[in-house]
């Protein structure tokens, strides 16, 4: 028994038998469920339900990172439901993973199929040729290479990266005797010093690869071993964009020319770059597409890879099915990274990047699930183009008129964020919606981010506006009286 | 169109259209499918069908390790079919990693459930409790914590020995300015220089903290940037065990006295020893219980924290659900990793390792059939005992009459070896097993593994020895006739 959907339902309160029972007709009438007009919050968040389970969960699993007990049978849509049965609108969405809804119909329907017990009943490593993947390769990519989520997709785009740069100093010799004996000492030649250049703020996983690439948060790499990759500067622009037109040039102007720095002059060789289109765990950090084309410039003119980490910004949320098709590059990057919404993890490449030696090539595997999704993610481009438009429209001016709370409205697509003045007023805002009914979540120090489904819609958008209207006056009241 | 699934499929042959209406005909009946009595091979392995897939594959992935195209519409049981309709009974199993044969009739159902498609409709981190993981906890451990693969389950089994390491040295402080400062550089003291120590030959994954304890294979590290964690000898023993048996006690002396030596005097100090109750990649090596206690004994002593790497022993094969339950440990290692057989990963840890700060819990949850699953491997310990010894019970005369290809049959439960005297005599044998209709493996430079499914019965192993036989005649008349 299973035992979280047995608690978190709200039949569990009387009895665990009726619990059970009601779970499974829960489950037979999952593809029922319909959408809640409008939130409804009847306890506090957590509530009495939600706490049980999580003590539970605490028993056996560390679980204090969890906040939200969601109840899948009971979630839909735009919906998340918790455990005691409050409804809210999710604007945050498991870290943008839930690509197009809570129990949608088509998915559920792609994972009951014939084809989808197959592969989980024979689950390993089964080679198949993922042809979803290749329908929404990026420009100039030619090759797929899948792994199990995105800080593996960004590790195995290293080490590829770092096969490339051996392969092509070595030239058309094979390696050499001291190669294969200093390798198994963890020693050059053999396992070489070459880095990873990153950037400041950015995330890109948790293993001690991905990790060492990571400049998020101090308590993601506290107390672990990391390889001494270098780290460059990424752009703080200004806000509005317009506004500080000529500031932010000179900014992103002074980090490509010190990025190019340490590419010329790292003490360890660096064999690629990693960048994300918009740091996301770090703050909704954008930069211009001019800032990308000259790091593509500079990353090609010494020689060193460029990996654009989609893995949060991929799949359409940004109104592009991946962001960096904003950037208008003339020569596409050598890899791209994706994970998340695309509810499989790998990276895109070009051919020159096949290594020398065939390697295992270990796929996660998700069949009919994977193409329901990404058709039906290719459908949603133009409507997340439409909603974020209109949301962000409505952000600015309550920007100018909330000024103490809302600042630097930013994103594209859904994919958009506002900074708060201290973390504690975020911490307050973000408490305020939660029971106004609205899942919202911060990134970086100050920031809220929207990370919402792709079928969001301007009905939604609006229920969501009301919400944040009432909460925003709430605070003025408290914070700010007259 | 999933291509794999119309390629393989015999009707494929014929036109793309008849190959899809075939396809769903035999999805439809895949619960019907009946073991075959015996392997069968009509063309060379791989055959056209399964070459012609080869090389489609390789226009998109690097597919040049792919050797058996499985079609897993038509595998069954304890026979994997190949993409030519070459029927072959399966000591390999994918690596160990199918437990109950394929298309298991209790796993397909339990993957149809609604309850997984709930799961697989809604991807993301679900924070649920795995109770099937509990009911098989190795005995010491309380808590577990679940990853996505193996290589990923000794990593962040790492990363709990290195806060573990960190906490005990920080006491009740909390970080200071330098740490947090210094760590966002990658450098110490918020970065620290400290240790895993694994064994020569053993393997724990492909990222870069779990390849840096690896120490099988030149090719799986050459070209990567690895951590200076250090390398300690593991008993290289001599077979038969009775017959060396002081030869054997010795070199495992000498090896538990320089492990010794390293954790005491390393630069870095070391958080954690990781081992395999079997190094497994390595070549099937062995060492005793008593080794094993040892070992326990000098980490307990040194304060150093024992990751026993279960990836590939675990789940039964060995004849206890655990392979280092036979050990009989005063007391219990500090984790406990696993993978594969288990169909999810993660690891088992006691109560002592739960780090200080919340960190997000991202499970794998594979729902009714891990359950299904776990259920079947625990209903199977006994049957593998006898099986296993029963096959071994024929190796063993079988290495007196053919010395010149079988030597060192080892092993436990089904998890069996045998050494050839060269690599290329090694070869030849798999190469003929293949064409006799038995898909096996090695491990390390000369060895042939079995791993067979959980569900091998004495009827399989005499199917096994009646071709085994048959091959070591052709080898023995091709090399050595009289």
């Amino acid at each position: 028994m299973l035992k979280t959907f047995a608690t978190a339902s709200r039949a569990a309160r009387t009895s665990p038998r009726s619990a059970t029972a009601f779970r499974m007709a829960t489950i037979r009438l999952l593809s029922q469920l319909v959408e809640p007009k409008e939130p409804s919050v009847t306890t506090e968040i957590p509530g009495p339900e939600s706490k049980k389970v999580l003590s539970e969960l605490a028993k056996l699993q560390d679980a204090r990172a969890a906040q939200l007990v969601g109840d899948y049978t009971q979630s839909v849509g735009n919906y998340i439901v918790d455990a005691d049965g409050n409804k809210l609108l999710d604007m945050y969405c498991q870290i943008a993973s839930i690509p197009v809804g809570y129990n949608n119909e088509a998915l559920l329907k792609a994972a009951k199929t014939d084809e989808m017990a197959i592969t989980l009943a024979n689950r390993p490593a089964m080679g198949v040729l993922e042809e979803a993947f290749m329908a929404v390769k990026p420009k100039g990519m030619e090759m797929i290479f899948t792994s199990s989520h995105g800080s593996d997709a960004n590790e195995i785009a290293f080490k590829a990266a770092f096969m490339h740069y051996a392969r092509k100093k070595r030239g058309a010799r094979g390696f050499n005797a001291q190669e294969l004996e200093s390798v198994m000492e963890n020693q050059a030649p053999g396992a070489p010093d070459l880095s990873i250049l990153s950037f400041g703020s950015s995330f890109h996983g948790r293993q001690f690869g991905s990790l060492s690439a990571t400049r998020s948060k101090a308590l993601h790499k506290l107390d672990i071993p990391a390889f001494k990759w270098p780290k460059a500067p990424f752009p703080q622009l200004r806000y509005p964009l317009d506004k500080y037109e000529a500031e932010n040039a000179a900014e992103e102007a002074r980090c490509i020319e010190e990025t190019e720095q340490i590419l010329k002059t790292n003490a360890s060789p660096i064999a690629a770059v990693i960048v994300e289109p918009i740091q996301s765990e770090g703050g909704d950090r954008h930069a211009s597409p001019r800032f990308f084309q000259e790091l593509r410039r500079i990353t090609a003119e010494n020689d060193v890879l460029l990996i654009v980490d989609e893995v949060q910004t991929g799949c359409a949320a940004t109104g592009t099915f991946w962001a960096h098709e904003q950037w208008n590059l003339q020569t596409p990057p050598d890899m791209v990274t994706f994970s998340k919404k695309m509810q499989a993890a790998g990276f895109y490449h070009t051919r020159a990047l096949v290594p020398d030696q065939a390697y295992r090539n270990f796929n996660t595997w998700m069949g009919d699930p994977s193409r329901a999704l990404i058709a039906k993610a290719i459908g949603l481009v133009q409507q997340v183009q439409e909603v974020g438009k209109y949301l962000k429209g409505h952000l600015e001016p309550l920007a100018v008129r909330y000024p103490r709370v809302i600042k630097n409205v930013r994103g594209a697509g859904t994919f958009l964020a506002f900074d708060c003045p201290t973390a504690e007023l975020r911490a307050e805002l973000l408490e305020l919606m939660k029971n106004e009914g609205v899942n919202m979540g911060g990134s970086g120090e100050t920031s809220v981010r929207f990370r919402p489904m792709l079928t969001l819609t301007k009905a939604h958008v609006n229920v969501f506006l009301t919400r944040f209207e009432s909460v925003l006056n709430k605070l003025y009241k408290k914070h700010w009286p007259q």
